[in-house]
């Protein structure tokens, strides 16, 4: 049977083009119909490229591969999340201790097939990267916590933080707003830093203990010492103004990918004992346990929606571009 | 009674100054008389200030202050090394879950007095930073273990590596010779990276397993994934050829403090779920670890010797500056 499906990818020029293919699902894949998916800052990365767009993906589960009753408990009519193109190899040192995440054989985006993308109508998607939705999480919601949400919660759930915590959050986005959320409901005291004051406010609505605006302040006085810092803007803050200010032994976390470098200090690192850790690809248990979290604690994506057509893609992520969103876009199928 | 003595100590100009001066024992201080002290990169850094050099001293006690029985069991007579001016607070949530180096109130260089310092002939120093030497290492070697061995053992011993890993090693040199011994001791594989290949024998005959000249390279083409990294030279290297050798989830240290900050990318940290981690101030108890270790397996500086003496310290400190030290200098009482 398989699926035909239409797919939105970017291309050389930066435009996005429609595309049509057919998947049959391999053994261990599912076919998924797409309903909603978010629209992250790393699809902006990948404009460029000539590949399938979305991995924030939602549906429903409409036909499995013919190892997949056998290797999952997957079954035809699952509400699932789509997490990233990544494959686990399972027999590495990583797999087969539990982290997955640094698996040395990984497929990952720029080597695996990207014919397909969740931006569009269904895909073929290996199970051992799919996540069931619980049922208290309305798909709208549960696309941008499936990058997004696990993108943030890792730093703050697999790491040692603890409840009580002092955590700073830079930057109030798309993963920001999320991350306060999340920090809130640990019991952590989430420190919201941004560079003016139009969303303290909503900071503290999300859930901050603290809000800073930083723009034109060359020191940051008065803020007791952070345990952790997660760095979500888009481009890197001069961490020179927040070094000062972590804990011995704090935890700096740079979530999101922007293309120069960051200027770290050996002397503030080594002085303060300052760990900085690159967490991204989570691997799938941490997304279930993210996912059971939210549901439990109303933790919901403050989103907009587009509709899932080209035209649908071009605003958001034009939205997304001009730093207007508030917070996640979705793209919503008809 | 107390100890009248001589210190060298740095100065605004740059130059070595002798100086003298007096001490008693606090309730829990002793006083140490100095037989031998290394010289370190760090003193380096404080040859502009005005204070008391020198923190490898390695010497005998003379006096030991009224509580320093009822804390310690350091008598007079016993051979003790000295490490870092720090002196750890005992009640912050650091110092009482055993990890003293990130205390939060800890005195540290530029804060503490520093009218004395182990380039001199004693010093009253405080219990909580002396370790008892092993009777099977020499003065002599003793000293450049306390902080160049004290740096290289924590990562390697104190942050979850393990036999077997593959530790690259940049730098051949006061801290990188004493590294590749300790990796090699462990069961690690030692890969040592250097411009060029006239270190070559000696990181061998140390007991590196590989060895990497990368002056003029690009791209480091056939060496293995590393499991970490530890940057042992003097000046920051261009990480980018390094990190993309790192296995997933690698942990990387940056060991010397330069005053460039380093150039890190988050792609390559966030794929590769990279950990740079700063690592400094050894705890006590780690330090006696790394004392007996080196005590039971035979490793010892290579050393060059100068006299405690003015000249002797400008000496070694020229030397040292010049690149041309092999590879730990060690100034030693008339």
């Amino acid at each position: 049977m398989g699926i035909d499906f239409t797919v939105f990818k970017g291309s050389k020029t930066g435009d996005i083009v429609e595309s049509k293919g057919h998947r049959d699902p391999a053994p261990s894949e599912v076919i998924v119909k797409i309903s909603h998916c978010g629209v992250c800052g790393t699809d902006e990365h990948y404009r460029h490229a000539e590949m399938g767009l979305g991995h924030e993906g939602v549906g429903i589960i409409t036909e499995v591969g013919s190892a997949v009753h056998s290797i999952s408990d997957f079954r035809v009519g699952d509400r699932v999340g789509l997490g990233w193109f990544h494959k686990f190899c399972g027999h590495c040192k990583a797999c087969l201790t539990g982290r997955q995440h640094h698996c040395a054989n990984s497929t990952s985006f720029g080597t695996a097939d990207h014919d397909q993308g969740c931006f569009g109508t269904g895909v073929a998607w290996d199970v051992s990267t799919i996540a069931k939705i619980p049922d208290d999480i309305p798909s709208e919601f549960a696309g941008p916590l499936m990058c997004g949400g696990a993108t943030v919660w890792g730093p703050l759930h697999d790491y040692g933080l603890r409840a009580g915590d002092r955590v700073g959050i830079i930057g109030v986005g798309g993963l920001g707003h999320m991350a306060i959320q999340f920090a809130a409901k640990i019991g952590m005291e989430a420190v919201v830093f941004s560079r003016t004051d139009s969303k303290k406010q909503q900071a503290l609505d999300f859930g901050a203990t603290e809000f800073v605006a930083t723009g034109g302040k060359e020191k940051l006085d008065g803020v007791a010492p952070l345990d952790a810092l997660l760095i979500t803007t888009s481009a890197n803050p001069d961490l020179s103004l927040f070094l000062p200010i972590m804990a011995k032994g704090a935890k700096v976390f740079p979530l999101t990918i922007s293309p120069e470098s960051l200027q770290l200090s050996p002397l503030a690192l080594i002085m303060s004992g300052i760990v900085v850790i690159g967490s991204g690809l989570a691997p799938v248990a941490s997304i279930n346990n993210m996912l059971a979290f939210a549901a439990k604690n109303d933790i919901r994506p403050h989103i907009e929606k587009f509709p899932m057509t080209q035209a649908g893609v071009v605003e958001a992520m034009q939205k997304l571009r001009d730093g207007k969103m508030r917070y996640r876009g979705v793209l919503v199928a008809p």
